[in-house]
């Protein structure tokens, strides 16, 4: 599939002034005069009625181009433009130049500020824009679909970017890309831990990076996700998805919260507990209660599993969602026993934002949290990971 | 200045399909489904003819609401959705989960994706859209313009970002954040280096992040650069602005090129010459042929004033813009003398994309040039800056 609608914006914002009617933007011989242009490109205009809403004019031309022109009652003049696949980008481009060349010169001097945005475009075989945590527009430099399966949980996908190589997306969220080791490492206290003779359960983390990263292991109950990244994230993952079981690991396919329960009952600990399951909630919304639930009820396990002297490591979220982050740390003064933490914001390269990772004892921005309890204990050459 | 115009946008792939006219998207079924959303919302219809480029109607409603409604023949349909300053938000989205919701209903099944992008606001007091260095659009979190004024040379912007800190852009284009130090290690080479002892030429760097991070110095030679950085970007540059002498220092507001003339005439060297004066050029057309001719002259005449064993380090470029930063790679080989370098991909925050250093010797993604030349040389204690 390679049609596509693209829309390019240009925006003009003209200083208000009543001194003559031509430098006035809502003015009549203001849009008069881009008359010309359209009537060259042979396009119909239909001015709408907007009820005192400014001026506003549609124009159609060939090629199915559509342009759509505001002035605004106080200064702003917006002007679209859409044109569908298979139309020629060097006329469009030409149009635009030639709209925004006119403007400029109708309004000479009187204009504060003139912007112009790339074009969007729709309909893509590569959609390229991959809105932020907390909301923002942002493009990607996608130019290859690798991999777009359903699984019975989430749609998979592993899309090319020439900057940050395969970038794994589920359900529509950018989870990793082979550029974010900065993640991996911030997740797992950034060398300033040793990891040697250690036990370590890592819940989640279907990419395998943290495994590749700490020692080699990982597992996820989407056994889907596994087989993605095994073959298209090898950047991040290396080898270690190839096999369930290594001579130092082992991957369960299985839902964490029975099996956190067994060892919970079953008195086994651990040095390190590695959350690489759920990202803190965007919202709070009554609705989301589960969400938080969810989490509680994880951190509230793996704090039973932690050995006296042992850490929890964990995701937070995009560093502006500050109401969701400080939810969070409330939780954590809430959980059966009393425990510290750190936070240290690391820049994800394909996050396109600052996050915050939250070290219990230390937390980090895509805030990772690392959290641990204190006593001595054996220690075993073994890691483990599961997932929900 | 609070007016703005905000435009959503929805998209609906819809399976190609030939089985019956209510799940083919350019059957007026489909389009006359919708009919009852826009008349609840008394939006007044127009349909325009396109020639043949698919179904167009554009509904304009209270409040001077535009929709654009386009079914296009192979299966793509795009909702538009502009709105004013003051309408009623809440009201807006419920439309559109109106208009997202009966398509999906009368598509039933045969959907092959639906995009909903965030609304794009144009005109506001804050320009929160920056695109990067190769044209991908990309949405910031500015929440405050601190200082907006024209220098004879250029526009200074200095942006609040959220994540990022105060943000300094010249005439359009992103330079450096607070957050930035990244940019500034690489650089400097990383921590690879030991400036102590040595003597430093500094082209450019009017942020003072490079200064404040090396020993302490800096200058600019359009002083309204300096006078806004000092006051509203002192995370990147500490107090080195204050003043222009320091103990191991001396900042020159100069046209670099005749001081660097002068020094190779007088047989001064330097330790380290890192410029900080311009980005690799995006474009290679004819017309930037003075461009390229600037920065061989200013390699040309740094390479000279370098002692033997001197290191000159540069920013590159964006990493995506593979052709100029390889023609500047051709440039090295060209120089008066033999060099060697390396590169490095550095994420720096702001620039919400991977860039290149070039380190003479040693290159680094905001590409930065790691470039030197080999002697015994006395070494002094002091610090030069100078910029174009």
């Amino acid at each position: 599939m390679t049609f596509r609608a693209v829309a390019s914006k240009l925006t003009i914002l003209a200083k208000p002034c009543v001194c003559c009617c031509a430098c006035l933007p809502d003015c009549p011989s203001t849009v008069r005069g881009l008359h010309s242009i359209f009537q060259e490109q042979e396009m119909t205009e239909t001015v709408h009625d907007t009820e005192g809403h400014g001026y506003l004019a549609t124009f159609i031309g060939k090629n199915g181009r559509l342009v759509i022109l505001r002035v605004h009652s106080q200064g702003l003049v917006t002007v679209d433009l859409q044109c569908c696949e298979g139309d020629n980008i060097a006329q469009v481009d030409n149009l635009l130049n030639a709209l925004e060349k006119k403007l400029k010169s109708l309004l000479h001097g009187n204009i504060r500020g003139v912007k112009r945005l790339p074009a969007l475009t729709r309909g893509a075989a590569v959609d390229r824009y991959w809105p932020t945590a907390d909301g923002r527009l942002v493009e990607y430099d996608i130019d290859r679909v690798v991999y777009d399966e359903d699984s019975a949980y989430q749609n998979i996908k592993i899309l090319h970017s020439q900057q940050f190589g395969n970038i794994l997306i589920l359900n529509g969220d950018v989870n990793l890309a082979e550029s974010d080791l900065p993640y991996t490492q911030a997740i797992m206290g950034r060398g300033k831990e040793n990891y040697t003779g250690k036990e370590v359960l890592i819940l989640g983390g279907g990419d395998g990076g943290i495994l590749a990263e700490a020692v080699k292991l990982n597992v996820y109950i989407d056994q889907m996700v596994i087989d993605g990244c095994r073959t298209h994230m090898r950047k991040a993952c290396g080898s270690v998805l190839d096999n369930l079981k290594g001579d130092c690991y082992q991957v369960l396919v299985e839902d964490c919260v029975p099996v956190l329960k067994k060892y919970v009952e079953e008195g086994k600990t651990f040095d390190y507990v590695i959350n690489d399951l759920t990202a803190v909630p965007i919202s709070t919304a009554p609705e989301e209660d589960s969400t938080w639930e969810f989490l509680q009820l994880i951190l509230d396990l793996s704090i039973k599993v932690l050995r006296p002297t042992g850490k929890y490591f964990t995701q937070g979220n995009c560093a502006n969602l500050t109401e969701a982050l400080a939810l969070y740390e409330e939780q954590l003064g809430r959980l059966s026993c009393p425990v510290d933490f750190s936070k240290e914001v690391v820049c994800v390269p394909s996050y396109m934002e600052l996050q915050i990772l939250t070290h219990f004892m230390h937390l980090s921005l895509w805030v990772t949290f690392h959290i641990w309890v204190i006593k001595a204990a054996p220690t075993y050459n073994s890691f483990w990971v599961l997932i929900v």
